[in-house]
């Protein structure tokens, strides 16, 4: 009952600051502490403090008096609709707008750590977890809402298809950005469907390498992307987030080098000038090359290890031997792949962006290009490098057999065959597409829920050994569950637990989605199977993560986000390659007489390069179509925008009008009054000499007037009727 | 003197109607034209009646009075702030706003034309020249405001470049619409200088198809197209017509099938569905191969007939027969198009679409269509078909034998010589080259000039006639200047003449400078000095089409626009084209070893593939750069519109929070608010039993407490400073 009461009850804490003083020294630690809590109560946030695990203190923070909260809340939707995120103008009436839209929970949770973390310029308190002066601050997270938690998994996991209320749902609670995670591998989720479908049919009676299935796949691609660039948009409407990313505020890390007057607001503030930007971005290019050069290296040398054992070496150990490039894949690639990811984010940094979200979208460029090279290069090498050429490389690959000479017994085992008599293996292509679009995938799910456990339980140990050593000198440790009050036992029981979480990246979780699609777009008419096997991986991911957010982190933030960013332009140039890909495997392997079957006697340079010109040029066309007639699709969300843009209008437009009433439309001043101001003139211009316009203008009084001398010379100009019908006659 | 007079003063004259009844029934005619009258009184416009040419009558109307006038201005104002067209919200003091941005001579003759043009509806005298029941209303123009024609011409006459003021005075005078086609040719004319000097050093030492003038002209192209995109939206805020497209009126020939609710504005609607429109817009695949086929044929008849002529046939009357294809083209092509242009018209009318800008965007793109073909058709032809594979082709050819074998004496002077001894003649690529883009460009300078005149000419003589039909019929024709008042002749005789003259369509102008812009990017490299003989004709079209407008036409009714609209996709879209054909010709035809040197034998397929392949993909890479790199480059119009929607936006903000002021932001609640609140609560606490969360609260209170709560904690866990030292040491 008491478990899970505290379980259940999370006592109106709004966040939970764990500060560790571990290793600072004490007068510092204390310091900083008190000014942490002054601070805290300075922008009205009530504090509690009590014992946390291994020399840290729990600070539990919540919102003195909800009417300011209030405040805030209507203060930053005021700003969100000024600058078009929401395009309905909150009503003035603050309780009013509350009702009419009551503040979600990942909204009040936003704002309270805005109002912790901003800059103290932006009326918050400033501080910075793990950074500068609050390298003390280890976390500031929200409690989990079991409760909700429980129901979370449990309906999900029961529920075949998520509804638009569901993701709703997880952004009022989560917050945009994750939200828009989940929208989007449903979208993708549901869309796997049909070439699920379809590559079932095709693997059963169309074979591997169809064009009909490449064709279907490929247009499946494009009206995924392009639906999903104006489904995205459409939850932009209705989380009412639209282009929020414009209204962010700066970095703390943002290191201006120049202040420059800015034209529109007229202070003087720091900037960095976006030509010295652009020259640093140009040292990504360098970047990229040598990221392409040492993992593609690296790969190459053991696909050429693979190649020579299993195709050309006859040696002993060769049943060892085969796991060799195996074994330096895996020890390798990680600490290769993890050093450049540090550079690139060294590289990032160095870019010296203003805004999170640039700074994101940025960094998320570098990475999938790391990503895209580590998955998809081993499948490219096998199809366009091993394939086609093999016959003219392999035969070099003994250079390696000084690597195996002293396992051999006698040469003939290592001579490598010469072109004519070596053959290459068509099955080598589709082993390896299985294996990343099964194995890996299967490993990749079991890693997530593993390896947090693995990092959790790293931590605590450390954290550990730093208490023994304060420990060792003479601090006297007490279990810090030791003066906890009774009642209160089990609640900061389980805070305790949660403040060792790991804190959840979303887009790690985006990333291995789209790296995902880009074997579907690229790969997949190598083995049609691809995307069922997807398919069900994806209806598995999506409950998982949900388990994953619950359980091992910590409550995420809730963010906010118009779009799934930079990772949406990786998708339109996944799809667009896949154009190339498709098109070129196609020719290269297929076996219905068109191509060349895979053999490499056979194949013609420009026929490649004709299939790969028009597949290319029919995808862009395709893309335009498509992004045409999608664009015509009308949206709830839409709609909802129009609306509330239509009555914002008429309501600014009533406002600046209502002056301007007492002076009629033109379209009001009847025929009378402008007679008379005829007349007027005219008067006028018979009393003092006028001027030629006055004499001009006063020729005929009023409509009446010129309408009968009009009429007087049509009258005299055109013959009567009888005649014009003569006339008719005679023509 | 007097005649001056005329020329230089308008008489207050807002607006001229010709109301021609010479072909109309007497009865209706005059009906209609009490109508007519009544209709422009009803919406405040004051009218003086004339007599006309050849049975027609002169309205002219004026505004009754300028208050309303205002009214007016001030309520278009006000529309186009809140539909985002200007930044700044026009002050809600209407003189005010018009001391601020005084009303331009383009913006009153805008609105007063919507006044007699826009259905009754919307506030409009709803007369709509030449339309259903207003046929007898010929046209609706502005007199010429001569004296500033005169200083404009002789300012342009004597000016080497364009000042952006030009291009502003002209926005004031013409309306955005026709300033953003002198804006265009402007940037282009100042652009081609640098490649102009390039092509003359190119010509002079790198000699034709050299693929470092491709690379350079290539790559200008690009940084000219979006740099004008760049410059175009700069233009659209410094002119405050951003996105003015959406606030733009149905066009009356609009036909709704279906009315529906409209979901924002809930009043029911007539409607197109925009999948019928789709439907519809499929006819145009059919249009577009019909036309391709339709002039396709042609040209290549005509194209052979040369070839055969030129080169195979070798028999008397040579000379004449030369000229025979193009006397087929010059008789047989303006027929043919005009045709297909008649047939796309129809088309657009039958797509239906709601707005004149989407009317004229989709109705451009069909004639681009026709204009492709006719312009660069023979030169592909030439360039791709005739030199790679003429000697396969040519031989062919002696079907024309037939057509001439009259005039041969003997059999051999027609035999067709065999693929070896035909050689083709690479020179006919350039001749057709310098035709192209000089010849032609100097006829159509001459033709803009005189055909409408001769059009004009003929007009006349139409109307003399059936004036004269009505003649005979028994009508009296009185001259139409007979009752002119004396003062009146010479102004009544001016405006006599510039009734009958043409009216100005922008587009046409543009559509010349697209293709020939065209020209540059796709064939430049055959002809290096192609860059320096556009670059003279734009020099001089700027001018002729000034005089153009003040001489030759009507005075144009000022639009509004914030984009060269459709022609800014054809750029785009001759640009890429032109990063196919460059390196293709480059491949073709360049001496320099790399390739070919245009003999048909020794080019290949998958070289010229492969050129092909990397010179897009290079393009398209290049291009993003480019536009990356320019949208950092920041312009007069960005700021003034980033300092207008800031100021609005702090007004807007304080509007919405002047309420929400009595309650104080988070920030400024101090501690003691906080501290007391957390006393009363604790106090309750004590008093009543308190629930657990009551009691969790109220351990600490206020923050000093916490700190010192805290301080507590760390005291006792950490050792002081010493043993800390020590511990240092000892690492």
């Amino acid at each position: 009952m008491a478990k899970s009461h505290a379980l259940n009850n999370n006592l109106g804490v709004d966040y939970v600051v764990v500060y560790r003083f571990a290793t600072a020294d004490k007068a510092k630690a204390t310091a900083r502490f008190e000014d942490l809590i002054r601070r805290l109560a300075s922008v009205g946030l009530a504090s509690e403090v009590r014992n946390g695990d291994n020399h840290s203190l729990l600070i539990f923070i919540r919102v003195t008096s909800e009417q300011h909260m209030f405040g805030e809340v209507y203060r930053s939707r005021v700003k969100d609709w000024i600058h078009g995120a929401r395009s309905a103008e909150p009503s003035r009436e603050v309780r009013q707008t509350l009702e009419q839209d009551p503040m979600s929970e990942a909204e009040r949770l936003r704002i309270i750590y805005q109002l912790i973390t901003n800059p103290e310029s932006e009326g918050g308190a400033g501080i910075t977890p793990k950074k500068g002066e609050w390298e003390n601050v280890e976390s500031v997270f929200a409690l989990h809402d079991h409760v909700y938690n429980k129901e979370w998994i449990k309906k999900w996991s029961t529920q075949w298809l998520l509804k638009p209320e569901d993701l709703d749902e997880i952004r009022n609670r989560m917050g945009e950005k994750i939200a828009y995670y989940f929208a989007f591998t449903q979208a993708y989720f549901t869309f796997l469907l049909f070439p699920a479908g379809f590559g079932l049919f095709a693997w059963a009676f169309l074979g591997y390498y169809s064009s009909i299935y490449a064709i279907v796949c490929s247009l499946w691609c494009i009206v995924f992307t392009e639906y999903w660039k104006h489904q995205e948009f459409d939850l932009a409407l209705r989380w009412s987030v639209r282009g929020v990313s414009a209204i962010e505020s700066k970095r703390h890390e943002f290191k201006p080098t120049k202040h420059v007057q800015d034209t529109s607001t007229g202070e003087t503030m720091g900037t960095f000038p976006s030509q010295d930007r652009l020259q640093r971005q140009l040292l990504q290019i360098p970047f990229a090359a040598a990221a392409a050069v040492l993992l593609g290296s690296l790969i190459i040398m053991c696909f050429g290890i693979e190649v020579f054992i299993s195709e050309v070496y006859d040696g002993p150990l060769k049943s060892v031997l085969v796991f060799l490039p195996t074994v330096i894949l895996t020890t390798c690639m990680p600490l290769l792949s993890g050093m450049l990811t540090n550079f690139a984010t060294q590289l990032n940094d160095f870019e010296n962006y203003e805004t999170h979200s640039q700074y994101e979208r940025a960094l998320t460029a570098k990475i999938f290009v790391l990503n895209f090279i580590t998955s998809y290069l081993p499948v490219f090498l096998t199809a366009f490098v091993y394939v086609p050429f093999g016959s003219v490389i392999v035969p070099y690959l003994d250079i390696f057999s000084l690597a195996v000479k002293p396992f051999a017994e006698n040469e003939k085992q290592m001579t490598a065959p010469s072109a004519s008599q070596f053959n290459i293996n068509p099955g080598r292509l589709r082993k390896q597409i299985i294996y990343f679009t099964v194995t890996a995938q299967i490993v990749g799910l079991g890693m997530e829920v593993i390896v947090p456990y693995l990092k959790r339980q790293g931590f605590i140990k450390i954290k550990q050994m730093q208490s023994q050593r304060a420990q060792r000198n003479g601090g006297i440790v007490p279990s810090a569950a030791a003066d906890d009050a009774p009642e209160e036992k089990e609640f900061l029981a389980r805070v305790r637990g949660e403040a060792e979480l790991d804190v959840y990246d979303v887009t790690a979780d985006l990333r291995e989605m789209v790296v995902q699609y880009g074997y579907l777009t690229l790969f997949s008419v190598i083995w049609p199977l691809v995307p069922v096997s997807f398919l069900i991986n994806n209806w598995v991911e999506l409950r998982t993560d949900a388990v994953k957010i619950c359980v091992e982190m910590q409550r995420p933030t809730p963010w906010r986000a118009d779009s799934i960013g930079p990772w949406l332009d990786a998708l339109s140039f996944l799809t667009w390659l896949g154009s190339i890909t498709m098109s070129a495997l196609v020719y290269l392997f297929s076996n219905d007489g068109l191509g060349p079957d895979g053999s490499p006697q056979s194949i013609k340079a420009w026929g490649l390069l004709l299939s790969i010109f028009f597949s290319e040029h029919i995808y862009l066309l395709t893309r335009q179509g498509v992004a045409l007639a999608i664009s015509k699709i009308d949206s709830p969300g839409r709609q909802k925008a129009r609306r509330e843009r239509y009555l914002t209008r008429q309501k600014l437009f009533e406002e600046s009008l209502d002056q301007t009433h007492k002076l009629p439309t033109l379209s009001e001043v009847g025929e009378k009054p402008s007679r008379t101001s005829l007349e007027e003139e005219a008067r006028q211009g018979s009393l003092k000499t006028a001027s030629p316009e006055e004499r001009f203008w006063a020729r005929q009084q009023g409509w009446r007037e010129s309408a009968q001398i009009g009429r007087g010379y049509i009258e005299r100009a055109v013959p009567d009727e009888k005649e014009m019908a003569k006339e008719k006659k005679e023509l």
